[in-house]
């Protein structure tokens, strides 16, 4: 990411892009790009990989909503989606799509740098725990493993705890391996064995 | 919960809180609390348990939000921040400390309601994150507990794991207890004879 914002705005009226285009040079340093046909968005979107993704949809339906939001990409970059006007629902149907800002009737120069701005670092707030909770699953995970072939090991040699878990991470060492891996392929075999 | 939503205004001016509620009549129906002044805060909204908090700010420093934001319990309840100008890097403070929506000059009353619904989406969305995180930790601390109460029971009475495991079962059942609790219980008694 340099140090100028780049951001992808979708929007197929190409007045309106300009006025977005507008209203961005008005409220900081971007580096813009519009996508003015949503074939292939999500394709157009990944090739650029923007800091940020702007979106403007006159009047969504929710499928055209959840069509866009899935293209742009929400968990692998910060969206915020600008509607004219929203029915019931349909904000709830954008932010569990994941977008990071759903904004009705904002579409205004002086709202768009804070929108912006509230939409990446709530979005950093999201990947962070997203983050956090995935290792979290993954040391779980692994620890059942590894205590699955610590039970092994200790059962077959009659070694303590200790012992066997020493065991494992000597095989890891002398492998180049993490624990985890000698572990799997242990329960594995075990499991072609018996 | 009710069918109506509960809404507390956090407003010291009058005037505002006045306009406030006047737009809220006009986005839906909603029953209205207004506290007007910021000491106790915490306390005052703690005893209405309402659905959602709104607070408007007309002009925040970095101190005034953080507190207010924090004593309006964002973790326990949706709370929308509106303030009427921000400076840069007050947006990324208020979401750091879980305000669910903050919106920069936005207190008109048509958007007032899709704001709001944003709102308990947002908080619900991370709530459930939270939630999830929080059981997997546990899931985490408890796999280690009965995993260390395991390889005990299989050293003293030289057992595989699975009898062990048992073991520990049924002393649980008999206990009236989760097989956690007197995991926990074996190593902490094994500390205190070692």
């Amino acid at each position: 990411m340099s140090n100028v914002l780049s951001i992808v705005v979708v929007e197929e009226d190409r007045d309106r892009a300009l006025t977005i285009v507008d209203s961005l040079r008005d409220a900081g340093e971007f580096e813009i790009h519009v996508i003015g046909t949503r074939t292939g968005l999500a394709r157009q979107i990944k090739a650029r990989e923007p800091d940020v993704v702007l979106i403007d949809i006159t009047n969504p339906s929710r499928d055209m909503l959840e069509e866009l939001a899935l293209a742009s990409g929400p968990m692998e970059r910060p969206v915020a989606m600008f509607v004219d006007r929203s029915d019931d629902g349909l904000s709830d149907a954008a932010i569990e799509a994941g977008v990071s800002a759903y904004v009705v009737d904002g579409l205004q120069p002086a709202r768009l740098k804070p929108i912006l701005d509230a939409a990446i670092t709530r979005f950093r707030m999201f990947q962070r725990m997203r983050t956090e909770l995935a290792e979290t699953k993954r040391a779980l995970e692994e620890r059942k493993v590894i205590d699955r072939a610590k039970g092994m090991v200790m059962k077959a040699r009659g070694v303590s705890e200790d012992e066997a878990y020493a065991i494992l991470r000597k095989a890891a060492m002398d492998q180049n391996k993490r624990v985890a891996e000698v572990a799997a392929a242990l329960v594995t075999a075990a499991g072609l064995l018996s």
